[in-house]
């Protein structure tokens, strides 16, 4: 699927798809979109994720990194500066504690030639979006989102302005192609990376993040857990053209080689400012997970299920104290704010089976992250709010209402929901079920889930079907939404098939490859791509054929009829008893 | 996945799983159940749809078909008799009109000993379950299905005489394992299977057969539209433990060559006859499509694209005369009654496209399918109503709605439907997701989507996905109804998950192969069945075992505050300022 696949149609003219942009009110604002040019001569503008990658016209180095599309803008806010930075200290990369088993696979995996010094608000001012959007100020990252979803920039600022939209943009990362979340928009999907103590290497973590991207994930998070997270971190930021997002738990608990009762705010802190530094856009924040909640989890199914949300209770326990990052919550809102990171406060609690969900301990952690949401906005931190997990179809709703009511409509950001415990291998499909319903309702970004979810770590083909499952979730909720424009996709396609424009068909569909590649299993040849009649029927007798034979035939009797005459006819025809109706024949 | 997987477990119990019986109240009413043993001691019974083909202490022989299970039941009613039964003709294997293109693939393929003469009402009775339930009776069909539903058989006969129900069981078919479609049951799955005039074999469809209900689904509808449509449908009704559905009109027009034009009542009741002489069980009609009708879709996007709708279109505006079916829709009904072979009302005119969802050429016939359901129960013939097709989720609930209000809750069964039409090659994504809605909303039966929709026939691989796809719909739909029972498997998965019980987790999976495959992909390892950690955090932090850890450390004195203290002690908290809540500490 790249704009190579192009094909030349016998008219000499060029079908396929590739790469385009539409410029904004100045040149460099230039937003990408994929063309598809259809065999009758039209095109079709879809929304891109993908980033100069599918630039035929762009050359890009991994070890070079992307080009700082944003930096102009950002330096020209002139609200920021440039710092030397916290130094970054081996154990960022886990080599501290324990005796590197294997280390970093390699001295050369270090990304060779950091370019920028971090940068951060002047005198901890708040350089966020939300920040601008309150004082009616319509940045160059809002423009860009706007023509990307089709709307006016000011919509686009009321929406951030109001909290009911984030546009995830650290002053630290501006590789990035600037993306909006909110109910207003398009659903967002994002994919999870990462590496963990078992398995996995840096290189191949960039490639998921570019894999994902090109298969439409709108923003990644690196989850990573094992060796080399800051590095296979700053990789990945370095070259990501979208969004990223990380648990700096994770990483702080490396630190202290996985002992959570080691935890302290300082080092939590230091690893969030550290992350900031290398340009993170959003983080997900357990501070919900109280201490007074841990009991009401012990008579669940299936306990904590979120690994930040049960690190934060363990250190709760065996403290017993107060959650240090609620006790710190605006301190952590000072430091986000100067970055422009966005807050992803995350649900510790959340389901994990169907017993468990919109239980006690869920319900009392989403109050408490309605209450941490109103003390970030007051930070100018934007935020938005994660939810479950494990819900059955019933359940779903009360979840999007309760969290847009509490949280004054910040955004939802949910992984699936899983709408049954008894599939693994096809939790993409029984939390695609969820999530399709959850963003119709109004959840802003959907989380993806792989086949591999509870059983392994996903691979490449992994990575592809769950974005895929989630890009139809997401779609299919634009289109319950009436989101302007979502169906003229689906208007392009369908023609395509009822006049059997089979190449259109597969370039037109979310994943041309594979929809190509089941046509040929059956029919390989190349005339079936031009055959008026499909696998299903064959060629003697084929329900579209004949339908589009009938409109040849009697189209415009028929057309004239249904539009003018139906009415009166159907009235003539059940006057005469229901018998000789005869709409053609005269 | 056979019985034959059973393992022994380290105590010497077998765990894994088999299949038995529970016997109703008399010795020849056993009903199948896949029984599931769990390390920790304990079973669970899931409803099974595999027949005896997965019974190790029944030998099965394609070549001789299953033995005739209701044989005896039928009999003894008392109600039906033998006859000589229509002579089967070259042309009912499609050998008439053209030169054998292969023909019989050799002649060895007919049915080898077809064991009984066709068998009806006697002087036109009605052997209906609808006709005895109406009556009061109580069949051993009936004390059948309670037993796998867990109802009582009162339950079952109410619902089957006020129409909500149809237990589709042809007194030809006595092969079959009885099952119940209706709202108040567990939500059933039907996969199509067929050869086309493009490839495919007798032993493929028969194994396709076999395949599908090996992995839950309930009916199978034969749609061959090829050569040899009368031998194979042979071999898959002797040999399938589930109900057979067809669509008989594909037939009658292999017969008149694919000339929509040349069919007539006559050639079509005589496939009507022909097809319940050898057993099937419920019969796709799409009698609603009417020639005032046809205009309707004239300006739609995608026209007709039901095979069956269109093929009566073409005949209506060829003759410009009213549908064959609707006119003789009464003779119909007494062949169908004197057979109790159920009715499926086709939707000719469901739309293929979101542009077209809900509109009005799908609600008028709609409309009519209300008026023949009506006459068909004045004949006692049991009936469904089939629906679409692509609809956007916003429009779901009214196809439902619609249906049950004008067909007097007949059970409802559709086809997804497709909730978007961007994604070739994952429509049974698309599919699942609008299937698990309209289904959690009163649906009966939902006829599977497999991934090669629009592309191409599907294989073993592609049957297989798409019946598991369609179970996970059913189940979440069971759950959101409420279905008593349902949940019970979730919870025993999730136990065993949360427990690290990974062989119970893969057993109790709905595809324990794929299920088990997966983690062994990252971690192969036999020990790894037994850790107490999975491959996502790796064995130095898993949120389960944390999880567990404070169930264990603290679990006792949790539970006791959860459930006795925890209000109070929650009030005292906030009273003291919500800062040095300790529940453990003391």
């Amino acid at each position: 699927m790249t704009s190579q696949d192009a094909r030349t149609s016998g008219a000499g003219r060029e079908i396929g798809w590739h790469k385009d942009y539409v410029t904004g009110s100045r040149p460099d604002i230039r937003v990408p979109v994929r063309r598809v040019h259809l065999t009758n001569g039209q095109d079709v503008r879809l929304y891109d994720t993908s980033g100069p990658y599918t630039d035929a016209s762009v050359e890009t180095d991994v070890r070079r990194g992307l080009p700082p599309l944003r930096e102009n803008w950002i330096i020209a806010r002139g609200d920021t500066e440039e710092y030397a930075g916290r130094p970054v200290r081996p154990e960022d990369d886990g080599i501290r504690h324990t005796a590197p088993r294997g280390g970093l696979r390699n001295l050369d995996a270090v990304f060779p030639g950091r370019p920028r010094q971090p940068r951060r608000g002047r005198d901890g001012a708040a350089v966020t979006q939300l920040a601008y959007a309150r004082r009616g100020e319509i940045t160059a990252e809002m423009e860009y989102v706007a023509l990307r979803e089709g709307v006016s920039p000011e919509t686009v600022r009321e929406e951030i302005a109001a909290g009911r939209a984030v546009l995830p943009a650290n002053v630290n990362h501006p590789e990035i192609e600037p993306m909006i979340i909110g109910k207003k928009f398009l659903v967002k999907v994002n994919a999870n990376i990462g590496n963990s103590a078992v398995t996995s290497s840096i290189e191949e973590e960039v490639e998921k993040m570019t894999w994902a991207t090109r298969w439409g994930a709108d923003t990644v998070m690196d989850l990573s857990t094992g060796r080399n997270i800051h590095t296979t971190r700053e990789w990945v930021l370095r070259n990501s053209p979208v969004p990223i997002g990380t648990v700096p738990l994770y990483q702080a608990l490396e630190k202290v080689d996985g002992k959570a009762e080691e935890l302290t705010w300082e080092i939590y802190k230091d690893t969030v400012i550290e992350q900031a530094e290398q340009g993170v856009d959003y983080m997900t924040v357990h501070a919900g997970v109280l201490l007074r909640y841990v009991p009401l989890t012990a008579r669940r199914k299936t306990g904590i299920v979120s690994r930040g949300g049960s690190i934060m209770a363990a250190w709760c326990l065996a403290h017993h104290k107060e959650s240090f990052l609620y006790e710190n919550f605006e301190e952590l809102c000072e430091i986000l704010a100067s970055y422009d990171v966005t807050f992803s406060l995350g649900d510790g609690l959340r389901p994990g089976s169907i017993a468990d969900a919109n239980d006690e301990a869920q319900f009392a952690e989403l109050r408490t992250l309605g209450e941490l949401n109103s003390i970030a906005k007051r930070h100018h931190v934007q935020t938005m709010i994660e939810g479950p997990g494990h819900v059955p179809m019933h359940k779903i709703k009360e979840n999007i209402d309760l969290q847009q009511e509490i949280c004054e409509e910040a955004p939802f950001y949910t992984l699936g929901p899983l709408t049954t415990d008894v599939a693994p291998a096809y939790d993409h499909i029984t939390s695609g079920i969820g999530a399709a319903m959850i963003a119709w309702w109004g959840t802003a970004m959907l989380c993806y889930v792989t086949p591999k979810e509870h059983l392994g770590l996903p691979d490449r083909d992994d990575v592809k079907t769950g974005v895929i499952t989630y890009k139809i979730a997401a779609h299919a909720a634009d289109l319950a939404k009436g989101h302007p424009g979502a169906q003229e996709w689906d208007d392009a396609l369908s023609d395509a098939r009822f006049e059997f424009r089979w190449e259109d068909q597969f370039n037109l569909a979310l994943d041309p490859d594979t929809a190509r590649a089941f046509h040929d299993e059956t029919l390989p040849a190349e005339p079936a791509k031009t055959a008026h009649f499909c696998s299903m029927c064959g060629p003697k007798f084929c329900s579209m054929k004949i339908s589009q034979d009938i409109r040849r035939e009697h189209g415009g009797d028929l057309a004239v009829d249904a539009e003018e005459g139906m009415a009166q006819k159907s009235r003539e025809f059940a006057a005469s008893g229901n018998r000789v109706y005869l709409p053609i024949a005269d």
